[in-house]
């Protein structure tokens, strides 16, 4: 059969066609959004927490180097620029300790590249770790369509060892410990602090 | 004796007489800029901290609503605004303990007014204490030139009851504690966090 495109429409032409092969595993939605709904889902988590007397873990806002502010009406800042987190994005107090995480979501269907990690960040956590606190990742694999709880020990050993690298799912399964999805708490990691660190 | 002022230059005549009595209370620089400086030098303390594998405290950033970003040179934020922190300006671990505190400056010559906490801050340091945390002012009292130590649990039960009031010096000497200053750390208040915390 051959499918009759309307006059001067022809979707290759027009850049529309679909490429189907790669339709399973492209996200609906940029990278850039898909990183946001997942700190949603978890900064919504950790709302819950708070609410059921759980713990208190907070996102750390975006650093922002502010250079004009115009204070004609109210304060207004109309130039400014990100800035890097030089540590991670969540910290907070579950049962006394200290507790320190980072959210990552990869599309990638076979490993998590480090290059998602900056330096600042390994020596920040190697150093919670030094001092005794709970340090973790938070890493949403999209291709997989599960979230896994990863020891900051072995990411900073993997990455003193691979710093270029990717951690392959088959090793980040074995070291990982899957987080349980559910409508609320979206993402339940607090089990997960208990079994692994608390014990 | 009669000071004989060149001519039509007299001091107060041309506003720049000094008012002797008040001097020594005024502050040379705007709230503003102090409370800046008072920051600026616990971010040093604590770098030192951090330097000297001492703990890891670090300042959450000032959380900024951005309402517009020019995405064609960079990412310019062309629009933004201040939001209020609802958590404290500091947080960290320190001997695997979670530690929070907020860092506030006063130029009263009697007491520490209460109007500077928000109530989300009280809630939060409420939550923090519920859950384990070590949490505590650092309070600058200028015209003292002082600067004490006072744990959260103290001005927490002191909101409650008077939410609108300020706390006196007097008060503040007995449950609080001097932080030593120096040089380098400009504040170093972690011997009292071992003193009154941790014993």
């Amino acid at each position: 059969m051959t499918i009759r495109y309307p006059k001067g429409v022809h979707p290759k032409a027009s850049g529309e066609v679909k490429k189907r092969t790669a339709k399973k595993y492209s996200p609906k939605i940029s990278t850039a959004n898909r990183g946001m709904a997942f700190e949603k889902a978890i900064n919504e988590s950790n709302q819950y927490y708070i609410d059921h007397d759980r713990a208190v873990i907070t996102k750390r806002p975006t650093p922002i180097n502010i250079v004009k502010v115009d204070y004609s009406k109210g304060a207004k800042i109309t130039q400014a620029y990100f800035e890097t987190q030089s540590t991670t994005d969540y910290n907070g107090v579950y049962k006394g300790r200290y507790l320190d995480f980072e959210a990552k979501s990869t599309v990638s269907r076979t490993s998590f590249p480090l290059s998602n990690i900056p330096k600042q960040q390994i020596d920040h956590l190697e150093r919670v770790l030094a001092h005794g606190g709970i340090a973790f990742f938070l890493i949403q694999c999209v291709s997989l369509n599960e979230t896994y709880l990863l020891p900051a020990s072995y990411v900073v050993s993997f990455w003193k060892e691979r710093p270029r690298e990717s951690i392959p799912f088959d090793e980040l399964k074995k070291n990982g410990y899957l987080v349980k999805e559910g409508y609320s708490p979206r993402y339940d990691y607090l089990p997960l602090v208990d079994e692994v660190f608390l014990k």
